[in-house]
């Protein structure tokens, strides 16, 4: 794998903060950046996975500010699609070209990648990170993709990794209006 | 999240025991707080989620000394409820608004926020922090609750950090009648 | 909790061995011993519960050894049942007082409680921990009783404690006849 | 355990690129190396494992690299065969004898034990592991396993160490044709 050996260089916070001011629609992987990457199987093949409550917060926080919210998945089924439903937020399923779907998704909310925000741990997220705004990583994504990221979390995917991100994206909105209350459906 | 830079200075230990020797109702979140904050979803998208047997264990202790227990959650299901039901505790779940909820609570008890103590990890928590007598959050909260309470686990949620938060409430008992045997159903 | 301050010095390791190489009858609590403690409930309340291949593989090597191997919980359902019956050992379920249960138990297979090893991690294992020959705790028991027991494990609950503890038990046979080639079911 | 006390020396990283370079078949053990080893069990008695992505993207490359991937395994059930279906590789389930079942993969193959790679972590992998060109371990393997293989993860069992197997195998393929492009399942 050549290009888990191309280290991109981190940029200072100060430019994070100025690519995540420009933010509006964020986007998010879902195994392995919202899920810790397992896939439960059970005993009749049926799968699940586990999504956290800290996340899920940081989702509807973003969705408050103002900020177009999208989960892009090459996977599908019902687990992803009760927990995108839930949090009010877009679903992308079962997307073969993630690139090809942000680009559309852009297209339509009328900015550009400059103003997309993507969260990935792993290649298939490798080209949408390459061509985002402002890209991130889990703690514990692929080097692959860890390495060439513009940010990276504290936390691992599935335990917070998503509530970090939001985090940031949220303080630099910091002068605009702050969000409403939040809202009780305890994410 | 201006809340989340506003720390508060931790209570010493004699302010901590005497507060909590004064508490009736011990109160508790769920996703979290009891839980290590996943939901998991299965291949027809119903929620399961998992809770700890020395939790369990700090919570039939707690009741078995006199103390109100109450679980407190914006969500709500089975999987809760049938938790609940077997360690012989309240559950006010589906509940928006925490604060009006927990002075209800206190009102039917004939107590105050003061013989309050509450154990939370997130924003939909930090009303109710700020009002309780003895505040506590899992080791893994969130910043902008972890920062403000008076009391802080060494474990995680869904991990044990309900039953260290128990055991204080239980220590600050001494001098009062010890509590009756465990009860045989191991929480 | 008085008990939890009351801290036994460990025994030596000449000890420890002198006490496992005497055991006839291996017992283990379940929920925080074979389990890392945690107890999913569903949907539709129903509990699962987790159990890890390598502690499977030690209790079958004990079997192998000829140590009878018995569980012993406060709780029960179809989850404890199947794994017991795939390891083939014996399993005592809903049993309430866990010391008049192992003393039975001794009675039956003619031995003593100096014979029997017992591994527990919170206060329902209690009392037989401190009649048993060889008692043991998890690295992540709670204090009450991990600061009681002859033994500790350095692994965790359910992620190979109890594996820890039947490798300990099966070297202090060494001199014995070998244990039979491992069965084919991958514990 | 008289096995576990034999510790082979680690061979050199020039060495294990040399033998990782002749593979042509990986076989993998399932149950603690694929996953960490954890067996769920509902309230009806039935079995769930969990599968990592990452783990599965790494067999996806192998696969399209051209090298044959197998997964061997004691137990059997819907959760591996669904896993194993999607990953598109084949799977050997309720295997008694592994070695047995690898030298009649090895004959199918038209290949021998020396372009072999394989990845387990207990008992019952090991008279496979000692005849496999090149044998490896997850970094939570039993001692009697992770002592004497060639190579070892630094990740866990169902949390990476197999994907960190197939970077190795595919690292060593450096100078071939480069795999095709990552496919859409996501893995």
């Amino acid at each position: 794998m050549a290009l888990a050996t191309q280290h991109r260089p981190r940029p200072s916070d100060d430019i994070i903060r100025g690519r995540a001011a420009r933010i509006r629609i964020a986007g998010f992987d879902v195994d392995g950046t919202l899920t810790d990457g397992r896939l439960w199987f059970d005993g009749e093949g049926r799968e699940s996975k586990a999504f956290h409550v800290h996340d899920g917060q940081g989702l509807v926080l973003l969705r408050q500010a103002g900020i177009v919210v999208v989960l892009v998945t090459a996977r599908s089924g019902p687990a992803v699609e009760r927990r995108a439903r839930e949090l009010g937020v877009e679903l992308q399923h079962g997307i073969e070209d993630k690139l090809a779907c942000v680009r559309a998704l852009c297209e339509r909310h009328g900015c550009d990648l400059q103003q997309l925000a993507y969260m990935g741990d792993d290649l298939p997220d490798l080209a949408v990170l390459e061509q985002a705004g402002l890209s991130a990583a889990p703690a514990d994504a692929q080097a692959c993709v860890g390495d060439r990221v513009h940010w990276r979390s504290r936390l691992n995917g599935g335990a917070g990794a998503v509530r970090e991100f939001c985090e940031l994206l949220l303080a630099a909105r910091n002068g605009q209006p702050p969000p409403p209350a939040v809202d009780g459906r305890g994410a």
